[in-house]
């Protein structure tokens, strides 16, 4: 099955929504919360969060200026901290309808039943149901002139997890039920199937997994 | 379990980029294909890659240029063109040994057995292992000055699938294989749970799947 540019360009808008969002693989499931300088508590499902650099601690997202997450964009530029919390099994129904267009008035906990937590007196919310959960502060934001969208850069002020690290730092997502997103609304379970040892030109890579 | 900026910032380094690398969720695998102008085919495993827009077809990744990526951004400089090649159970680990810091003037498809194919006369080749491959023309890079790392944003000009789209147009990665990456070096299949219905205000988001 072959598609040329003119004929992706060509396909009818939403087919080619459907087909483009499921061509960069797998994609993270992560609510990101914030909160405007009234109080209102506003969650939003994204899946382009990615990690930008452990030294220091940046993960990154991408926001669309045309969607709902423009409350996530108002929100940070006045408070500059938003929480990043991952989508397990029990709240990717609660967390999809998150992208539903609500008005900015209108907080996605009350209408999802998500809950708001606070934590270290951190200014965005945190995600209750949520087992992994991240307060970051906004570093930088660059705009892709391509397409109107933004990187969003942040780092990394606060981290919560269900329990500590392997002993060598690794989390494994999957004992935490974390989910990952094929296309634009499909929810996917992963099952960890190996861990390779670091790389080394002509050495064979072998599994690290029960060391 | 809590980790404070300062905390992260204080660990082993070795531990600290296990850690933090687990954090964004599931990351999506693909192999980046180039070509040098001496005709050196390049290929290395990338976790970074992500969906930017539909309207027009672009994807995204980050460029890291202290790792050995950077046979991949001499290509880019010079050809302005890469492929996105999904990583695959059958591939996982040939994919892996890709990240092993070899010189620019071998190839890594020589010392991981994977097959450069050539498609529509496109100057990148393609990773004949894999069954979704995307030839990408680089549109953009945009630097990001915190940590020195590039978000290259590539449009798709050339998209080949194992199989047609479901009939809305998305694509099951699960039908195919394709992984995702947990941190640094764990590798998982998902398995598909659900597809959710588009999101509207006060509705109940239902599923698709059986649809």
């Amino acid at each position: 099955m072959y598609y040329s540019q003119q004929e992706l360009e060509s396909l009818e808008k939403r087919y080619r929504a459907n087909l483009i969002n499921s061509l960069s693989g797998y994609k993270s499931a992560n609510l990101i919360a914030t909160k405007s300088q009234d109080g209102i508590e506003n969650v939003a499902i994204f899946s382009s969060v990615i990690h930008l650099g452990s030294n220091p601690p940046m993960l990154g997202f991408i926001l669309r200026p045309t969607s709902v997450s423009r409350n996530t964009w108002d929100n940070l530029t006045t408070s500059q901290v938003f929480s990043i919390n991952h989508v397990t099994e029990k709240i990717y129904k609660q967390a999809h309808h998150t992208s539903a267009r609500y008005d900015g008035s209108v907080s996605e906990f009350k209408k999802t039943g998500l809950t708001p937590t606070c934590k270290n007196n951190f200014f965005a919310p945190f995600v209750k149901e949520s087992p992994l959960q991240i307060g970051c502060k906004m570093r930088n934001n660059y705009y892709i002139k391509e397409n109107d969208c933004r990187l969003i850069v942040g780092e990394i002020q606060h981290l919560y997890l269900p329990e500590k690290p392997a002993k060598d730092g690794w989390v494994d997502l999957g004992k935490q039920n974390t989910l990952s997103i094929n296309g634009l609304d499909a929810y996917a379970l992963p099952k960890l199937l190996d861990r390779l040892a670091y790389a080394k030109p002509d050495e064979e890579t072998n599994s690290i997994l029960n060391e």
